[in-house]
């Protein structure tokens, strides 16, 4: 595992206050997305092959992309949404942010996340899929993530991932559902065998409505 | 806040993928551990007053006292159980590890974590309350904290605080009782204002019966 981008300046900057986890875990979404990129930091080598599950806006998938994204052309992002506008945003945010090379190495499918396994082809190796349960933020608030989809698609997702992958969701509970699609999450995160699997659940228990995070480390 | 301490060796050996708090917490204990211990240091200062609420064996009382304990002499931690073979393990813990002049700033107290409030001076400025919730390692299993103690603890506790302060909780739940006990502690950090407060949860999910953390940060 590879330890150089822990001392980065960037990482460095972090290591005052502000890292203690539970402090940055406070619902700030903007402090939320750093631990998580942190947590996939940690997951991710150059030339890996992921899954955006839920490309949203794309800043998932270009965090991603410059996670795995090397100068050899290696890497690769499947990058999946229902909503042709998320990718059409998706889209967007690569063309303003990355070169053309890097944007090759992101094939963007506007499909239900529980048919992830159509697109990527058999036997690719996987050593991420993040989902982002809940709606399109700036989207469409009645098209939303249904529990029955995101079990199929983390049925999916464990099939593809290789060991010393990782699972990633963030779940927002504050719209019709959503704590019922955490259910699901849960259920299925607690169905997995410890000998394979490590699932945490990280939660505010005073804000109810703060979207929880969960993440599983397939050994 | 004070940052020194994140960069001395001890932490950077942790940069490796170790640092990875959703590794770091999968249950070793020894591990989850550090990762408490990680927290404290974000929160406490050389000179601060801490209570330990659940000495057990007086390893967590000796970690607090490092952090507080500086050479004017100040710092104090107040250690709190209801057996006396816990508070004996503590005093002999201590004898063994640190100074006569460290030791003197431990104040050992043999009653319920619930009466923390008749032991420690009124208007004492309280950074850190921690909770082990559960029994005594090596000890009585019949023993155990209850619910209505406990939330009579943290109302203490709550009512002691500083801002910048902690409390600080693992909860363990494999024994009878233990799940009814964790109900009680996230009602109580669900109530805290999230003005004031910032309560969260740490848990796993497909090992139930593996102590769960909950941290309540005071603004």
């Amino acid at each position: 595992m590879e330890t150089h981008h822990l001392l980065s300046p960037e990482i460095v900057h972090f290591q005052g206050w502000r890292m203690s986890w539970w402090v940055i875990y406070w619902g700030r979404r903007k402090q939320q997305k750093w631990l998580i990129c942190r947590v996939w930091r940690h997951v991710l080598h150059k030339g890996d092959i992921v899954i955006d599950a839920t490309c949203g806006n794309g800043y998932d998938t270009l965090a991603m992309l410059k996670m795995v994204a090397d100068e050899s052309g290696s890497g690769r992002v499947y990058g999946i949404d229902i909503q042709i506008d998320a990718l059409k945003n998706t889209s967007s945010l690569l063309d303003a942010t990355v070169t053309q090379k890097e944007k090759e190495l992101v094939k963007l499918f506007p499909i239900c996340h529980s048919r992830m396994d159509e697109v990527v082809p058999e036997n690719t190796a996987v050593r991420l899929v993040a989902f982002n349960l809940g709606y399109l933020p700036g989207g469409d608030k009645g098209i939303i993530t249904i529990s029955k989809t995101t079990l199929l698609a983390l049925e999916a997702a464990k099939k593809m991932l290789i060991s010393g992958g990782l699972i990633s969701l963030v779940v927002y509970v504050g719209h019709p559902g959503g704590s019922e699609e955490l259910d699901t999450v849960e259920a299925f995160a607690s169905r997995l065998s410890v000998d394979s699997w490590i699932c945490c659940e990280f939660q505010m228990l005073n804000r109810p409505l703060a979207p929880v995070l969960v993440f599983m480390f397939k050994r």
